[in-house]
């Protein structure tokens, strides 16, 4: 592509809500601009890196023996009201209507359409497996879309669903997309880790996350410093560790802790190890039936409460944070609460860490007061409700539950997602196939996302510096950027349109920065745009020299022009 | 493919709506399903065929120089309102409002859109011009959706709109255009026709449509028996034909006609030859502020109103059928209108073909008369309101504009569009570049559409028996079709897998018939979902025979079984 006759722009200035790398590169280096929040247009740059995305997921999973399809975008409401996903989904389900009031959806994912395709065409078993995938369109109406294409609303996703006859082939396929994905972002050149994950609102027995590695990443993921161990830490556990209380407290006792609230603070007045004492969170939970209550969630004080575990504990569709009045309504003290005599009726639940533990403190449900010595042994204590489960996060040093080698927190950004759904939205959407024995089954579904336009995005996180892009080659829209330094001299211009053609006929993606643009400018859009290798065809020509860069590693080669063509061929196989 | 391990099924029954053979076909072959009126889901079979298209057409429009982009879907409703479309487009339009409230529509076309990209990152004339296409989702709500994907809601297009500083450079890239679109629809293996076309909701100053020639297309298409003339009949001229009437009236005078309200009734009354008579047709017309009124249109007795062109003569946005009570309060009396003593102001067009023509019969504005030996030689006689417009429809045996040889009427669908748009859009959105003066000019915009969901269907209205499809080779989704007769029958099943696996080799696309079925259901499929070549393995393999069929012709070919792959190659590339 010769640049004086591509739609290619660069800018000055970031836009003023760009905090991240990617956000502000892709803006300044003329890949999208934005539409409305969350919503972009792709100028040919970034549709060239969208397409090279799109065609390693395709060709990975055409080998896989997945095919791919097209679901409709817009989507009648009532396949959703078939699963009870239409009042569950939530905000984020941007309800549309048609000239003739007829309900839709824009869809956010499509279980519900590819089970509506399947069911009474998939009549037998013998017609499974299927995998079906698509790359298309979806819509997700975020309350607070950021981060450029990091979280918009309107992206592409390749999502795909498969049909099985029983759970051992659907754990197979399962497998078989896994390693499918590991090849998919091995191949575009990414620092990615497969980590156990939460199956959040999408639902089904089992899920694992692909995460690409980078400061800016918004999930947590927590890495065992020895094994291969790594989970979400919506879902990671720790080995449980036993520690024995060193002081043993004689009688159970309340004792009088004026104005101290934090566990800090109690701990501290009280001389205590914070690892004895029971922390309180107390939230408001809400239900799909809309229904709200304040739950308490008890962890040790040096713990912290993990969210989505406790959501996933209760059962609840959000948390919130309860206000004073709304805890002093349901009979709480505000900063002494304690599992030890709390109101009948409030729902509560302890970490797992927890159980058995004993020469704790904790709060008294009576203001000023807190308990020390106590002991959770006897859960009768409690009442009927006790509930224990993992409900503390990850932190830090923790033990591996595989090997107990202490744990690791690193940041992730998530940009796959494989679930085994089993029979979630089979079920309800009654699409069933003839087994062997001439009987009606359910599909066993599994289903398996890929967040291609956000890939872009992170792919930027994981490989920028303060210049800009540092494209993996495999993606990057044009591999070298052959620069000249000067358009009006003949003789830099036809040496860069013979290294051009060269480049063209050997199959490499070449950009020839033809603009009749001073060379300050043309250097700094060959490293804010991001090709990975750039050739200067400048003053030193006359000498017969060449320089060749890599974007990378900031190396500058001189080299002589007649060996420019191999250079450039090393860097870029290297 | 193996058809075992494919997601493909035919079915027995078409859906009751469908009356069109693609419709049929598509849906019956397992192609696509229908999801609500006008959506569809595309099956692997028919995304594959999607996908043939989509790349022929990517393919030429690169190598013409233009740059692919992707713009959002959703789009913002205040860019509508720039151009005054948000009001003007229709009900066609949908308008969706998101969760805070914000409008936006679902893009039918992307004018505004692309305009919005390309301002302020083009600034120079020296960047010009530029043509960005994408190959995209499209949403336009149909009030009667209907004929499968020939008259969708959601569908696929391919949009271009080409930038330029000047008109001359327009007029290139639209002839440039041209070429591509004749190229893009050769290699399809179509049989269409460019014509002139009305511009339509789009604006401009000239376009041509590209239409595939079927029985069942839904525009009429008048074309040169001798010379290369060919317009759609909303544009169509013809020679203007002189005939003198054989009768002359010594003056102007009334006649009484009681009942005769039909040119016929009037014409078989008076023995005069309805060539000679005026044809009043009155319609309400709506103009886009909302604002109503009856218009009258005259064309001869043996001409018809082309609406079209009607509604462009008044520069209205619809014309609709006027009721008795309408027209009576308008002062008109229906069934007796004529140009002469009609109400003062009453907004009237006479056709160009009625100019200065003499002894004509017509309405006497009175019940029950009509006026003889007209003449409408003196316009003054109509006041000043007189405006001549070609408003009459073409029709077969009028002659050619061109060459004056007769014209013929024939069918044909629209697949393509291409528009001069000029300034249209540009000036509305204050997109400027700088001219080498340094002064600001709007953009000279071209733009340039292909249906290409419409094209399967297409494709399919003009190749297809009562069978199912015969695809042109270069679109189907699979050229041959190898049918194992009976897959228990290991050599036969052996001999169609290396003949599968050759085939492939030598990079035919195929499939293999593998499954466990009768012989008749499979070739039914054959025929059903259309493959351009079948092989049938069958009893005769044991005499060292195969056959091989040309789906088009009906040709069966029973050769040796070491001649097979000949055989196909040669049908292939016959």
């Amino acid at each position: 592509m010769r640049w004086s006759r591509f739609f290619a722009y660069t800018l000055k200035e970031a836009p003023k809500d760009a905090v991240v790398a990617s956000h502000k590169y892709l803006v300044r280096g003329g890949y999208i601009k934005q539409v409305a929040a969350g919503i972009y247009d792709f100028a040919p740059l970034g549709k060239m890196v969208l397409d090279n995305i799109r065609n390693i997921i395709k060709e990975e999973m055409d080998k896989a023996g997945a095919q791919e399809v097209m679901l409709s975008f817009v989507t009648p409401y009532e396949l959703w009201e078939e699963t009870g996903r239409a009042k569950k989904y939530g905000d984020e389900l941007l309800r549309i209507e048609d000239r003739k009031g007829q309900k839709f959806v824009l869809s956010p994912t499509n279980e519900e359409s590819v089970v509506d395709l399947v069911r009474g065409t998939i009549k037998s078993y013998k017609q499974l497996p299927v995998n079906l995938y698509q790359i298309n369109l979806k819509f997700r109406d975020e309350a607070r879309p950021r981060f450029g294409l990091l979280r918009g609303r309107e992206f592409i996703m390749k999502d795909a669903y498969s049909f099985h006859a029983t759970r051992e082939d659907l754990d197979r396929e399962f497998n078989l997309m896994q390693e499918t994905y590991e090849k998919i972002f091995e191949r575009m050149g990414l620092d990615f880790r497969v980590v156990e994950a939460d199956s959040g609102a999408i639902g089904g027995s089992g899920s694992r996350e692909f995460m690409v590695l980078a400061d800016t990443g918004e999930d947590d993921i927590v890495v065992c410093s020895e094994c291969n161990y790594a989970a979400n830490i919506e879902v990671a556990t720790r080995k449980h560790e036993k520690r024995e209380n060193p002081v043993k407290t004689e009688v159970i006792e309340e004792v009088y802790t004026p104005d101290k609230k934090s566990i800090e603070e109690v701990c501290e007045f009280l001389g205590i190890d914070p690892y004895f004492s029971i922390k309180a969170v107390a939230k408001k939970a809400i239900y799909d039936d809309g229904k709200e209550e304040v739950v308490v969630f008890f962890v040790r004080g040096t713990d912290s409460l993990e969210e989505t575990k406790a959501k996933n504990a209760i059962g609840a569709l959000e948390l919130v944070d309860a206000s004073e009045e709304e805890l002093e309504k349901a009979g709480l003290v505000p900063g002494f609460i304690g599992p030890f005599g709390l109101p009948f009726d409030v729902k509560y639940v302890i970490d797992d860490d927890l159980r058995m533990a004993e020469e704790l403190v904790c709060g008294a449900n009576k203001k000023d007061y807190h308990i020390k010595g106590a002991g959770l042994l006897d859960a009768n204590l409690l009442g009927n409700l006790t509930i224990y489960r993992d409900i503390a996060a990850v932190k830090e040093g923790d033990k591996c539950p595989k090997c107990g080698a202490p744990l690791r927190i690193t940041k992730g950004i998530e940009v796959g997602h494989i679930f085994k759904l089993g029979t979630v939205y089979s079920e309800p959407m009654n699409a069933t196939f003839l087994d062997e024995n001439g009987k009606a089954k359910p599909f066993i579904m599994g289903c398996y996302g890929i967040g291609v336009s956000r890939l872009i995005a992170a792919a930027i996180e994981q490989n920028h510096d303060d210049k800009g892009i540092v494209w993996p080659k495999e993606i990057a829209p044009f591999v070298v950027d052959i620069i000249v330094g000067d358009v009006k001299k003949t003789e830099q211009l036809e040496f860069a349109e013979k290294l051009y053609e060269d480049l063209q006929k050997a199959g490499v993606k070449v950009m020839l920065d033809d603009r009749a643009e001073r060379f300050g400018p043309k250097i700094a859009d060959f490293e804010l745009v991001g090709f990975p290798v750039g050739v200067i065809v400048g003053k030193k020509l006359k000498d017969g020299k060449v320089e060749v860069r890599d974007r990378k590693t900031g190396e500058k080669f001189e080299v002589e022009a007649g060996e420019a063509f191999e250079k450039v061929m090393e860097l870029i196989n290297r």
